[in-house]
């Protein structure tokens, strides 16, 4: 099973198969006053920088989401995807729960994106599924309907299977649909993580579908977040998850995943791992040597 | 299934319903040059130390080794397990590959103990089992047999197999049987990790069978050890793996442990993570509390 993104250049292949893919999630105004206030200003310099700097730390695709309320949002994210494509060659998420900013963004999209995303409600399958089929996109399918989220892992099972089905019914493969499983806060929901790793596992073994999720969104509200994310994504990728969006900017979030996939045989020779953790030289070691290389006097 | 080991005065249980147990590696000469030496010439200070620091740290159990060439091994074991238990209440493994060591071990042991262990090689298996039966104790059995270490999950699935109903033949519960799937160095093995989720899973799930390792084995070889092996005892803990034998003075792997026991629903309220992550005075405050507490003058 594989998920071919491509820009107009690159292309990502999701996959059991393939390097779990990071999706930067930076490029979202929720919860980010500052960059909500720039984009309503029209200011898109934040943008760039986020897009550049996810990029250089790794990130194999970005999210972009514009999703600032009284704002023009199909404009505004159709400039975020043209300007984030002009900056940058990886693959893009097109982030919206408004239908007509996420046409907007694959109209402005050079290549095949990932659409982020749909849920198991009627009403958004058949506004949505539409949409990727036109644009030749793939989607990431939400384990909710109109129930809302149940607490029952075969529950959420059951709309994977649906979202699946429906977008089958409108011509779009199995290998473009990306199920997220919803990873809730484990904060409020103690059984969230299990209830997870259950999910995603029958929807690698059974359904044999590529998945994704929101990591950060596990931790939430609890101390050391960035530790409990990235162990959550850890035992995401032994249970088989195969990306997430998640913040690259975290350089334990980024060594732990390159464990666990040094740890599911996807690196070679322990090549990134050594690399990565390469012994540094002993405290003030740079500092002296820089000495040394100075001319005297 | 509960696999039940006690001291004189405390209980541990290993199960999927119970916490992941810890079961300190310290005691061990084995790489450890100067514990050997001391061992060697009759100095137990650092034995002690050691059983206190680990569980002080949190061990739930302590593994005890004394496999120094040229010694009296079943005295020494015998002895280290007598003053093991005279300084600290939780249970022990008793660990070498010498049965008349194990069987010193035993004797001397106030409680049910977990024997360190049994392979799936038929001599082995005909001097360990009668010994684990006639004292009572619960044993570790070992994926491998007399053809080695296979790179086959199938084949070790049968080696525990084997060992199970071995040790059903000497009277001996499956409950009290633990088996290791063996987590070789996947810098050497690369596909070693992948493998042994595969093995720990299908022990959980077909076997119904407690599970435990060395956790400490799979990084050897490679820079960022202890990163590693936390985030390898997440994945495993992320599987169902029960215990691991490990070094519980390293804070790394014990915050991971706690965190992927929050994720499988093991810390109720989150309490445990919350306590041990809570977020730390600013820098400078604590020295500026203690100025200000400092009489003037």
């Amino acid at each position: 099973m594989e998920t071919i993104l491509t820009s107009a250049t690159k292309e990502v292949r999701i996959g059991l198969d393939h390097p779990f893919v990071m999706i930067g999630e930076r490029i979202n105004p929720t919860g980010r006053k500052q960059l909500a206030a720039e984009l309503a200003q029209g200011n898109y310099d934040r943008v760039v920088s986020d897009a550049v700097a996810q990029v250089a730390a790794g990130a194999h695709m970005l999210d972009v989401n514009a999703g600032i309320p009284m704002i023009d949002e199909p404009a505004v994210l159709a400039q975020i995807v043209r300007l984030v494509q002009s900056v940058v060659d990886v693959p893009l998420a097109i982030d919206s729960s408004v239908v007509a900013a996420l046409e907007a963004g694959l109209q402005a999209y050079q290549g095949k994106a990932l659409v982020n995303s749909v849920t198991g409600e009627d009403a958004r399958l058949e506004a949505v599924l539409p949409l990727v089929k036109k644009y030749g996109a793939a989607v990431i399918g939400i384990t909710n309907d109109e129930s809302g989220i149940s607490h029952d892992p075969e529950q959420r099972l059951a709309v994977a299977r649906k979202i699946i089905e429906r977008a089958a019914d409108h011509g779009i493969a199995k290998e473009d649909v990306v199920i997220d499983p919803l990873a809730m806060p484990v904060g409020a929901v103690p059984s969230s993580g299990a209830t997870f790793l259950q999910i995603t596992r029958r929807l690698v073994q059974d359904l044999r579908v590529n998945t994704t999720c929101g990591a950060s969104n596990i931790s939430f509200g609890l101390p050391a977040r960035d530790s409990l994310s990235a162990t959550f994504l850890a035992m995401g990728i032994g249970v088989g998850l195969t990306s997430a969006i998640l913040n690259p900017l975290k350089p334990e979030t980024l060594n732990t995943i390159r464990a666990a996939e040094l740890l599911i045989g996807h690196d070679e020779d322990a090549a990134a791992w050594i690399n990565a953790n390469r012994p540094q030289p002993p405290e003030g070691g740079t500092e002296r040597a820089a000495r040394a290389r100075r001319p005297r006097g």
